[in-house]
């Protein structure tokens, strides 16, 4: 089983997701990670909802993120998601969001998650589950 | 203990609530009316938390909206909300939302709440609390 | 060129969208009817962000929805879309959301839209547009 | 006229911005932030509208945020919100995001924002309004 380090997910911007300055809400941004991290963790084959199921959930802890260019009503956009870090008790992921029909890179980000139970307690990620996400370089210069 | 037919909340119209025709997103209406009927719940006595803390859910069934003048940036946004009808299985809410300070009458809507358990099956709101939610006629036009 | 009466479009339910209630928060829907009207137009070959270069607005004045069964973090949404009524300065949209993998029937839905110029005045759809949007019966009863 | 170094904005978490965890989504407190600073601004006695209105827009070109404790459904959030850089092309904020009546600091964050012209060219702030946005030292650890 071929486990890429760097998946690709994308994201058709949609109406609601732009604001008064005709360009796309900075926050709106954070949703596509969540998705392209959520797909990054499919691909292993552990989805996210596998592992709610297993009582354990991912935190955001911190939030980085660099705005480049603007993103636009009916973009095309690409979140390319790697995994910096990963210890059973927190993962790192580093994203790049560029539209490609543009060319242009459109924003940088990392997301510091923490491992917690379903009761918020401290928690880890099964063994198996930290194998299957190899760290791998940034691909782009966060 | 008064309690009063109509209910008033307000919302100061945010940034992230406009899109890129300049004025409110349509979708962004639907969260004033749960802020605007949670509001209207709490005057009772009884809270939208309170009901969940008694296993109860009140779930949106039907929504019909009337988008009349378009809400903008930094507007300051008044939604009255009254019951339309109550029976201890569904409730059915009416909203006018408005700008005082310009005068004008922005959209009217009505929502029917199902009344559902926590595992979502049907249930019935405490007759204590049908009692604090008086039917009221509409007090605009919808 | 073949115009379907009734297009489809699909949507992974992200985490964003989920509330605490552990389902689909209810305005979340009218996003998925957006994208799903807007590849209605794409398919027809004039986009909604060609109307726009034209000076062209279609803005809901008036939605209606029925909410019938949860939506859930990670289902694979489909949103059926046609249009109802098309005449120069209104367009009807009708909605099917379902969840093919489930054999769910999520929610029905219709937009009753304007169609305004650049400054909210009235305007007209062209008429070579109004040709490319026929009015479909409904596949579903709404 | 005295111009508070910190200035105070309170939010009320509605049932939109929670997620299937039960906690706030993180992405919502970025508008927290947003409505934060638009009230910092105001109360200069320019506001986000006025800067709007002389062809400036504050442009979001890097956040960082660390999330402490959750948010939740009906907590009344407070956001303190301070400038901790400003030169004419450049705004930098601070924030802490606490909940009073739990006495729990929720988050803290930083914005650099950019200013540009109405066509996304370089600006400046006017230096009346640079002189009506002091410097404060942070007053919670970042």
């Amino acid at each position: 089983m071929e486990l890429p380090d760097v998946s690709e997910s994308f994201a058709r911007v949609n109406y609601s997701e732009t604001d008064q300055m005709g360009v796309v809400y900075h926050a709106r941004y954070l949703v596509w990670l969540d998705i392209a991290r959520c797909e990054h963790l499919r691909r292993t084959g552990i989805s996210y909802a596998d592992l709610e199921q297993l009582g354990l959930r991912l935190v955001v802890s911190e939030l980085t993120i660099r705005y480049r260019q603007p993103a636009r009503y009916d973009d095309l956009v690409r979140v390319r998601c790697w995994v910096r870090e990963c210890v059973p008790r927190r993962v790192v992921f580093g994203y790049a969001v560029d539209c490609p029909a543009r060319g242009t890179l459109l924003a940088t980000a990392t997301t510091s998650m923490l491992v917690l139970g379903a009761d918020f307690s401290w928690s880890r990620i099964p063994p198996d589950v930290v194998a299957r996400l190899p760290v791998s370089a940034d691909p782009v210069r966060l």
